[in-house]
């Protein structure tokens, strides 16, 4: 099989959605953004060993190597509207090449994002996704668009993903049924692009939590020149964290949920006014949201416990280089 | 040096053409095509070992590496706007980056490409650049757009990448003042940026000879479902062959000259009636064009010698997996 068979047996989208007017197939595809539209672009790059255990499961890589790309448009607040795709393979694994096709393109059908184009060549195992969304020109949800005042919500839960790799790595340990549980959500994230689009117009700032909750959030405080003061307990003890974690885990907790990373939840901030139309978002958009503290003008992010007293936080963001 | 430090210090890029309404720093960028323009895409994964040496000069692996995705670009008439860089190292090395970052932001200023985003990993050295350019609406240089009666041109000189390659592995030899020139053609490659911009309604289909000149018209000759008559004489001996190659392998000519691959120069389409507009279009950009032959009706790619003799030709485009 070559490279030229490969593309077309694993890798053929037949997806043209509104704003692609030419796919793959030649120097490059052309997009077309909607009238008074902006073009959101990110690019992720996934090594093995780094970013996935060389055990895991060729279509949750699929899946899980476009998700944590389509987390980055739904911090933006971006509908998805195509993506490319370069990878690199030490060979033509038919049946590896099968399941990743599989898992990447299942989610881009979900998410009406069409593959317009890529890369393919033999060398270590390497993913990198390229990913185009659309957002109306003022209601990107940008990390420099936190004010005073507003609240700090966080989606779904915090430490699972964490948890899966711990145990992965036997430093804890959960039963069959539980770690089936926490491995999905660390093998096969779900991007919060409904919650994203539900938010524009309602959030001022957000981030997608993919190094930690702190670190991101700190990069959204960094960013609006601003501080933040979080209630330990309204993450720590509440719906942001799963029933799994609490009661697994409770040692880890605390790092795991404010530090863990690979949680692919959003991190956005919203003026108190906006309340109601927050939680109308969370529904809409079937995520949770939990509202975990707020914005101040003083610059640090501070944390106080269930007692009012102050918790000392350590951020330990991942740095592929510290 | 940690992972944002790294970006800060080496990957900092100020270059904020129109059409970028956010730079890196967010989940995503911005970009905001003018209106009636299409914007074009295009990926390129250079991985070491398969697309250059490992004694390769750093500064010349980060003009390439943008260089190859700028020549995408040129072959659909697309204006540089922005770029993505996702950057796998073993570690991170500041002389290498140093060398690597001048290199590449050298060639995004002197193109207006602005670097908008992307990612760092520890891993394997991968360099994967993603580029997005703008191109009226239908103006495209598409490869499904050649018409019979149509010339073939192609621009600059072929085969000398090519023979940089073999001196290296020792299958070629040049006195020093010869290897460095085409050696300079291997590492250095110059997108034909100009040369595309300027054939926007003149020429009918262009692709960007990375393969081979027989494989990547082959892709433009399947695309339209048309053939074509190459004049070998008009390729070999002529002006799209540098005279270090004519003179120094002969031997190795024909096949470097049309198999070579890593050429990054246009091979296009254009009709009769508009020769004097192709000679203006060249011109213009400062590169030399030769008219190489003709579209056909019947399917195939044909070749007649200086006698008008057939010549076989045996195409051998490059292909990771085959």
């Amino acid at each position: 099989m070559g490279e030229f068979e490969l593309i077309r047996r694993y890798f053929q989208h037949a997806l043209r959605p509104d704003g692609v007017a030419l796919g793959n197939g030649d120097d490059c595809a052309l997009l077309a953004p909607a009238p008074g539209m902006r073009l959101a672009v990110s690019t992720d790059m996934l090594v093995e060993g780094r970013h996935f255990l060389s055990t895991v499961d060729s279509e949750a890589l699929g899946h899980k190597a476009l998700a944590v790309n389509l987390s980055d448009l739904a911090a933006m607040g971006a509908k998805p509207l195509a993506f490319t795709l370069a990878l690199s393979l030490p060979r033509a694994d038919e049946a590896w090449l099968a399941g990743f096709s599989k898992g990447l393109l299942a989610l881009a059908d979900a998410h009406g994002c069409a593959l317009v184009g890529g890369d393919t060549t033999a060398g270590p195992l390497n993913i990198c996704i390229t990913v185009f969304g659309q957002v109306p020109q003022h209601q990107a949800l940008r990390r420099d668009a936190a004010r005073v005042g507003d609240d700090v919500y966080v989606s779904g839960t915090l430490g699972d993903a964490r948890l899966a790799l711990e145990v992965f790595r036997g430093k804890a340990h959960l039963d069959a049924a539980d770690f089936a549980t926490v491995r999905q959500r660390m093998e096969r994230p779900t991007p919060r692009v409904a919650l994203g689009l539900a938010l524009r117009g309602v959030a001022h700032a957000a981030a997608d939590v993919s190094d930690g909750l702190l670190g991101d959030l700190g990069h959204i405080l960094a960013a609006s020149g601003t501080g933040a003061e979080l209630r330990a307990g309204d993450i720590i003890s509440s719906v942001a964290v799963s029933p799994i974690l609490t009661s697994a885990a409770a040692h880890f907790l605390p790092d795991f949920a404010l530090n863990g990373g690979d949680d692919y939840e959003l991190v956005f901030t919203a003026p108190p006014s906006a309340r109601a139309q927050v939680s109308q978002a969370a529904h809409t958009a079937q995520t949770p949201v939990t509202r975990i503290g707020t914005i101040t003008a003083s610059p640090g992010l501070k944390c106080v416990g269930p007692d009012g007293a102050p918790v000392t936080l350590t951020t330990r963001s991942f740095d592929h280089f510290a």
